[in-house]
């Protein structure tokens, strides 16, 4: 046992990593990577077994407590984004500080592309087994397995709306969920309500073109298809720059009506308080430390 | 950072609404709009995908953990009540005040408007590519997507009776979790519970009608229906007026039922104990503080 | 406001129990009338709508989820058994006093009772609807909607088995859940952990006869059909005593095995601690405070 | 009540074993049973109601939650590992003594093969009424009730690679749940978050040979057919091998993968701070305690 424990600690000073940035983004690569593992994972079974040990609600299921899992593994390092929409959202409250943001972008997307390419290994045999293996469209298509594509009954400008509205309802709750002046959980339990986000989110806008609401999760998969076999064909029609584009729009929306709704008030509150106390600070120092306390 | 920062401040400080009511009020708006966006989401995929991204199961979910996220968004500001009924209970027992009453009815009746509406933009292609678009009544309706309607079986006077059931069996197991008297739960988690409620009211008592037991849920969204191209047959046969009156009579033999067979002997217990304390103040003050900590 | 809480105050002192065996009774009245208003409100849905609204999962979820706000809503009052089967195991092994084992096993029945009740009334139009109401036997049976019927495949002593089986696993669970030397989850959680255990017990023991493992839940409803219109035969061949005894039975064996493999050495670890403590009594006075304190 | 208490007493100093290893693996023995029998229990409500009562979500749903339920009946005592390649991951990472390795893999399997018996004996009369009882390979096989095998598309190869890939993810997951320099979620809550691991690595990890990822799991079960009348045919093939070698690669992969990824960081930087304090020990030493209570 202790030349194990030597041996152990040898290795973990060796690979360990003392840039915070840097290990920040290995730990949203692994987190994403697991996102899009579990959920695609659940998107190959559905598809490969034609419905036999899977339907839509497991998908659900599978992406919502994915990433549940997904921010669990890094949260306590990088905050478990997961999702450049999220870290775009805290970058524009001034929670997170915006250099970040093309890291996390890139290493999410590593993450995400990682993901797709171990469900592809998983599930190779079942997919050569599979009559369309390598279609992007028709009925039996499995690119959709990786990233998502539009229903047949959608226009480009819908899709556009349904990525806005989707990523705007994420963010909405996620603020809610990790709002400082509006702490409505008990700590630790943040990632399991982001699971159900996601899980509602699909439950109930999944239809039009699969819930994507999130550029790294649509588009590292994507990239893995169109090197993987499926081809050029993966970036059909300029659908690809929707779940792209789309969820940064619809994150600005959902800070806005957040913030407007409930977010400035619960804030105000708390600064007219704190302003309140400090005019009193020459008159009664000891209340000005309680109510300071109160606040944090 | 810094410049941001700044700006930041400055929005807030524009948009800050400092009257509370109001505040409580808009903070319902959003949280029954997040209820209706994501429960008649669901609706809409379930019958829009004519059953392949969904079945009723998935709308129970979607309106159990839909509730839940509702609640923590708004829970911290106006007690989350999403529910003209739940106001309605409370009031009864004293622990809101009579005039919140309206105000609350009438922001989540819009919130529910608005979430309707949202749903309504987000399949609006999928909704025009539905054979039954805008239809009423028969096989292919989709004014159910929005509001309730009954099921052919179902008489006036039962769909009454199974709403004020519904209401009641909801009202009793929400005071179950908030009685002060009587706290089952960490704190943090009633938003969880409750969101089981309605989902388990969903498992069992959906057949009928859909189980609304929400009259501003109802209301909201069939107003919407009726503007949006569904026209004035939304309020046909009078049905209409059942989710909107029947919760508040369930209401009341809810509050009657838990007070009854609980809520009054914990509260008396409590009070028993307090008095008993009260008439030993001369003797032992020191016992009576620690009592009521206790039952604080 | 204040005319209000003098005459609520008058009520809660008129309605007020004061006998605390009554009061427990009724909380577990209410309780159980929840949890099968619930459970076999779920039933009913999914028989009487032919699948569409629900299917033996939504069943499974319906009794789990209802046991646990069965739970919530008694808990404080009663300890929150449902199930005479909990009730004999906690008497079993002295955590309850044996005169509460009639008491609550009256009430809960009486709770199933009305619980049964409650469902006739809210599905009584769609019953008389549906072609087989009132049969006991047949494909188009409605009797299974409130208590358990054995499957075709089933003879006695497989029935008997299975019910044994099935009870002493719920035994053991809950057991292992409220075992004071043994608390793996935190205050306020067991009953969402009861919830998870019907829950499985229904998605793993449920095909032989519907996973009654509870007396009072299946008498009570039994007796109801047989006076709502069912008649006498939902008694046929005996098969309404083996849901009454057999899980007094698993109870038993459920006791043991856990006691044997998890709770005497849990227990007795504690018990070796103690006397340890206690034989140094005299020597250090204060040690031995703190390592009750550290038992407790 | 005086006279049971002393009887009680009496059995448990009698029964008690103060042998610390064998108290874990018996603990472990029974977790185990519980995660088999309410896991497989569900395959053969699934297989033998010909999918009236069951699907593959709820086969997914009884492993998750027995895996919870399993943990918390032994967790305290043992610390619920339910799985060889869990302990031999914590052997790997000298959190556990190598010794426990041999002793936990022989009950775990011990419990797993009961689990299979009490399932066997539930099911008794169901599997004789069954088309292919006992049949271990064609359309009505009700081998796989009990162990894994793979499905027709899958190769040797890929059956490796594929139960590396789950048992990877497991550990993964389960090492971040247990790291004790990154502990994300509120003690008391990791049986309920590996039992959400175990769901969704079913929900998106079953279709190729159904996600044993647990040589215990397995082998236990098939030892047990192959005894109660499937006989020799269940090792065809060399298949049985898999689920009991690939797990451990699997485990190495997934502790190197988490190690290098996030654990080695979060553990540094706790030694990093740790060793900065001690230097600091001369001459602040109130600072230094405060310090190590902090990463404790």
């Amino acid at each position: 046992m202790g030349r194990q424990k030597i041996y152990l600690d040898k290795l973990a000073r060796t690979f360990q990593i003392r840039n915070l940035l840097l290990r920040q983004a290995l730990a949203e690569c692994l987190g994403t990577l697991i996102l899009v593992m579990f959920g695609c994972g659940a998107v190959a079974q559905l598809v490969l077994s034609k419905g036999s040990h899977g339907m839509f609600l497991t998908v659900n299921f599978a992406f919502g407590f994915a990433a549940t899992l997904g921010i669990l593994v890094c949260g306590q390092v990088s905050g478990g984004h997961l999702n450049p929409a999220v870290t775009f959202a805290l970058c524009l409250l001034g929670r997170e500080r915006w250099r970040k943001f093309p890291m996390f972008f890139l290493f999410q997307t590593i993450g995400a592309f990682l993901g797709a390419a171990i469900i592809f290994g998983m599930y190779y045999d079942a997919l050569w087994d599979f009559p369309g293996a390598f279609n992007v469209t028709g009925p039996n298509a499995t690119a959709g397995i990786f990233a998502t594509y539009p229903g047949k009954h959608l226009t480009l400008v819908n899709g556009f709306f349904d990525q806005i509205i989707g990523t705007a309802a994420l963010i909405v709750c996620i603020l809610a969920i990790v709002d400082p002046y509006n702490n409505p959980i008990p700590q630790g339990l943040e990632a399991f309500t982001v699971g159900f986000v996601v899980l509602v989110i699909g439950l109930s806008m999944g239809f039009n073109s699969g819930y994507a609401v999130n550029p790294a999760r649509d588009l590292g998969p994507r990239l893995f298809t169109a090197m993987a076999g499926w081809g050029i064909d993966v970036f059909i029609n300029g659908w690809f720059l929707v779940p792209i584009l789309a969820p940064f729009l619809g994150t600005i929306v959902g800070v806005i009506i957040y913030q407007m709704m409930v977010g400035f008030h619960v804030e105000g509150e708390v600064r007219d308080r704190t302003e309140r106390e400090k005019e009193n600070v020459p008159l009664t120092n000891v209340n000005s430390k309680e109510a300071s306390k109160e606040i944090i």
